[in-house]
This record gives C-alpha cells, structure tokens and sequence, in this order.
C-alpha cells in the first residue's frame, strides 16, 4: 500500500522528518512516497486556467496516486504551518476535483521540541481532513514531544517510550487502513 | 491609527477583498495599509540567515509599523489559506522577535459565498492569535456570509444586514482599539 | 445494529431532537436507542467510588451495549452544551475503563435554528470523539441550518434539499458503519 | 476588583483548584469570589420559566456582580469538562440577558497532571468566550502541566518556573483588567 508523507516543515533537518522517517520500520507493508511541498506556488484561484502550475499539478497526481496519507507537522503559531496548508490547499482544488477524494485512511503526527506536542497543529488538521474525507485514525494520538531527545548521536530512534507508541501506532495504522482496502 | 489589512485570498476579485474595502467607511479616523502576502517565499527556518528573503523583510517592516490588524479571510478546507498561514509564519519569525509583537488590537473577519461564513477559518485563526499576543475584537463576531449577494452591479455595499453588521463593528473595533491606544 | 442516540438538548420540543428522529427513516437497519442524559449528576470524581450514583452506571452501560453512535447538538456559546458534555464525561470514566471503548463508528450532526449549522459545536464534538476512539463519518458533514424551517405543521420533515441530505447521510453512514462491523 | 473563579473540576483536592488557590498571591489588587458550579442543574431551557432553578439565580447573580473572571480548567477528553461548560450555558442564557454581558476582563488557566497542560480545553474554552464578549487575556498562555509535582507537601507552590509563571501571570493580568477598568 503506498503511502503519501506529507511533512510540514520545510527545514532539511526538522524533527518533524526525522519522526516520520523513523515512524516507517513500524509501519510495514506500506510503501512511503515523501512528497515534496515547500515548490508549491500559493494557491491562487487565478492561476487555476487550462494551464495550472506544474508544480500543482505534479502534486495532485501524487495525491490522487496514493492509497494513503500520512501528515507529519510541527506546530507554528498554534495550528499548522503554512506551507503544508497551501499544500493541502493546492490539491483539494478545483472544486469537485480534489485530489484526496476517495475515503482513504490517514493519519496526523505532531512533533514538537517542547513540552505540547503540537496539540494544537494536530486538531486543526484533523478539522480540514474532515472536509477532505480522509479517515483519519483516531487512536493513539500521536503527540510526539520533547523531539530532540529521541534520537541518539547518530541520529537512530533511542527513546523507549516513543519506540512503544510508534510500534502502537503502526499496529493501529495498519488495522486501520485494512477497513479501507 | 495605521491598520494593516491582510485578505487571506489570493484571488484578485475575492469576495474577501471586496469586503476589506466595504469596512473602511464604516472605520473613520483609521488609515488601511493593505499588505500583499502571495509574493512572501514560504516560511523555511533555512533561509532565516543574517540574508533572509527580502519580501519576508519587508512584511516584517510593515507588520511592525502597523499600530493595529485587520484579518480578512475565507474559509479553505475548514481553516485558513495557506497563503495566509504563512504570511503569520513569515510575520512571527525568528523566535523571540515577532514582527507581531506588542499587544496590538485587531479584528478577525471571515466571508464566505455560501452560508457558513467562515467559522472554521474565523476560530482557527483566532487560535493563532492568543499566540502572537494580538488582541482581537470578541463581539460583534464577523461571520460574512453570502458574499455574493452583498454587492450592487456597481461593486457597493448593498444589502441593509450587512451594513447594520458592519457599522455595528466600526464602532465596537474603535472603541476596542482606544483601549490599547 | 444498535445505535445509542444523544440528543444535546434537553427541552422536550427541541429542534435537535426533531432532526434526530427525522433521521431515522433514512437509516434502515438500524435500531435506535434514545439515551436519557438529562438526569445524569455531574461528573466529579470523588463520586467515583465502589458505588457511583445509578445513573450513571445505567448509562455507562447503555454506551458499552450500542453498536454505534450518533451525536445530535445545537451549538451552547460556540461549543456543545455541557449537558451532552457531561454524559460524555460521565460514559468515558473511570479511566481505562471508558464504555465508549472499541473503535466502534459514530457520526456528528449539529443542528441550529440560525444560519451557521453549530460548526462550532459540531467540530469541538469530533476532537473529543478522537479520544473516545469513536470513528466518526466526515462526509458528509451535517451542519442542519434553519432547523425550524424544515418541518411541516403536522412535524413531519418536508424541506428537500434537507431530505437529500439526510439520505446522501444516511447511505454514506451505513458504508461506514460496515467497515467496522 | 472583584474576580469571579470558576473551576472546572468538581472533586474536592482538584489540582486545577490548588492552583487556582496558588494564583491568588500573585495577583495583588483582586478579591476572589470562589463560586459553585457543581449544583447546578443541568440548563434545560423549559426550566426558563417565571421561577427558574434558584440555584440558576444566584449564579446568574454572582456572575453579574464580577468585575473580571478567572476560569481554572482540566481537560476532559480533550475538551472542557461538563459541569464547567453547564455553569456558562447557565450563565449565559435566557438569551439576550447574559450575565456575563458587558466586555469584562478575563483569564483561561488549564491544568493537567500530565504533560500537555490542557491544551484542547484552554482553546475550546477561548472560543466560547468570544461569544460571551469576555475579553480574554491572550499572554502568557497559562497550560499549567504536571500539576501533582508543583506543590510540597504542605500544600504550598514550590516549583520556580511555575512561580515565574505565575508572576508574569499575574502583572499582566493586572495591565489587561486596568484596560478594562
């Protein structure tokens, strides 16, 4: 089954790509296509003629070729970044055209170096990909905190907690995905 | 009192922007800068060097200058645009110099063409504005609905709720930005 | 399948609970269990003891007997009531021991007398059914606007594009409903 | 000033109560009136006779005669609890005659024993609030988390980064209510 990675920072070295890399041993069976976003000119209905950005519509293949997605997101400003926003944006349109349509399962991720979570990043995608008609997984919530301590000096996944809620997470995920097969 | 005007949609013609524009008489003794954000790079903490794109410096000079701010959006997939999300994103950053700085008032106006107007949008980015320390107007909530059928063929505000609604606002946002002025 | 119903509003004649039972006829195959929460005592754990007050382990096993579940809610101050609140709260306790337990599929209709649907109470209902592990449909969306409009004088639902959203609801819930039977 | 609490957590050792009480010495120039919540029948709008519930009245009373509000919170299931969210529907109605009316200054303080420190409640809190017209006091954001570890064991706070809080807390609650004065 391949999965779509959309990851909302757009920092080469983010925690956020990090824990989605590292999310992908426990998550078998599964093909990951990391999807590039941060080229994605903003969405501007007046760029939507015959001849759409390239770039958009690159993208829309990509989202319309995967069996499911995964959002792994930092949390900026209390919600999501903008760049992932635009991405979801670009490939929910033209109305009655999105890209996502379809009832393929999901998941959200929120990283953050801090102490939250990225609660706050987690729930307002929840709120879009209800519009979207992704099923997203309900449980366990991934809220993965304190980031940068979960890795060791060579940049492989050391903490034990984290290594019990992503192999809970995969599990679930896989589950999941099979009702929608 | 310099107001900054950001319309979350691109779109030249946008119901969003028309609506901006219908505000200002209903505002006396304000002066609108309407900043454009469709040209602003998007947000990558890569390129936040002693060199960082010169329209983010820009928009963070002009966000800075701004004595209050007026939030003009519709609503994308149950939130906010992208392209706004990242202005805010541009606007906030680095860390511990947001451009938003300072216990600045400011309103939230949501449009919409069909009946909701904008609720989720409106919210969420409220949300975010606990964040950047911007006091936003609580009542009257500005849910503008049925865009499209506020305006004459001349493109003036015609329609009698809505001009109650939006003197109603003129007045609550004066009197809520002398008590940070 | 059996399905609990909680209806948000306690008055008799509430136009939520209208909307709750004009439902029904769309929904064959369902049997509908309407569960009282209005004489359920406030949650507070120090009531928690070897004997908690009967009511509420009544309704805790009503919740752990359905198959399904259907949220009906006006929208109290942007947000659910806190009487539907509290028998989530009273159903969801003692941790670990949640009757809502089990991935089993849900959906949200919020209903209002007004233009906005109870967007408000509607998504603020669906970011505590991710805790509760409740699967809960997103398309389509049921924001049930201008509630008093809907029915004839003798109750009897009779507005149409209401009608053909309450069968586009109820076919896509059924689907649902199967992938986790 | 006279500042009405609320609660949000019925059980008699809250820690959202403790820390409620802890706040108190940092915020010089208020007197505290701790009001009751858990005894309020549930609002039932066909209770919205000539002789409402007295209990209704006197909190309607109570809420009336503050000056500014203080609402101290725990999440449950990611949302407000019930009885917190029953006090403000109570409030709140009949429509039209508030007794929160009238743009007063106030305060959102979540707390949690574990590490998110209420997030979802402290958000969903905020955006009924806007509908109150409770202008609601945006930094510092006050997620108060891993409350049991904050206090010795007489009862005292003994955390500095949570005094420190505090301070902040309570100076700038001090500037917002005078704003409002």
């Amino acid at each position: 089954m391949k999965i779509a990675v959309l990851v909302g920072s757009l920092r080469k070295d983010s925690w956020t790509r990090k824990v989605a890399r590292a999310l992908e041993p426990f998550m078998p069976g599964f093909t990951f296509d990391h999807v590039e976003i941060g080229h994605l000119p903003l969405y501007n209905q007046d760029l939507e003629t015959d001849q759409p950005p390239t770039e958009w519509t690159r993208f829309r293949d990509e989202m319309r070729a995967a069996q499911a997605y995964l959002f792994a997101t930092p949390e900026y400003n209390r919600t999501i970044p903008g760049a992932l926003k635009n991405a979801i944006d670009v490939g929910s349109r033209p109305p009655g055209k999105s890209s996502f349509a379809g009832t393929k399962p999901g998941a959200v991720v929120s990283v953050s170096p801090g102490m939250f979570g990225g609660f706050g990043a987690n729930h307002h995608l929840r709120q879009t990909l209800v519009f979207l008609d992704v099923a997203v997984l309900q449980q366990p919530e991934m809220y993965v905190n304190n980031a940068a301590k979960l890795f060791d000096e060579h940049g492989a996944l050391a903490d034990d907690s984290a290594k019990k809620l992503f192999e809970k997470f995969g599990a679930a995920f896989a589950a999941w995905a099979k009702r929608f097969g």
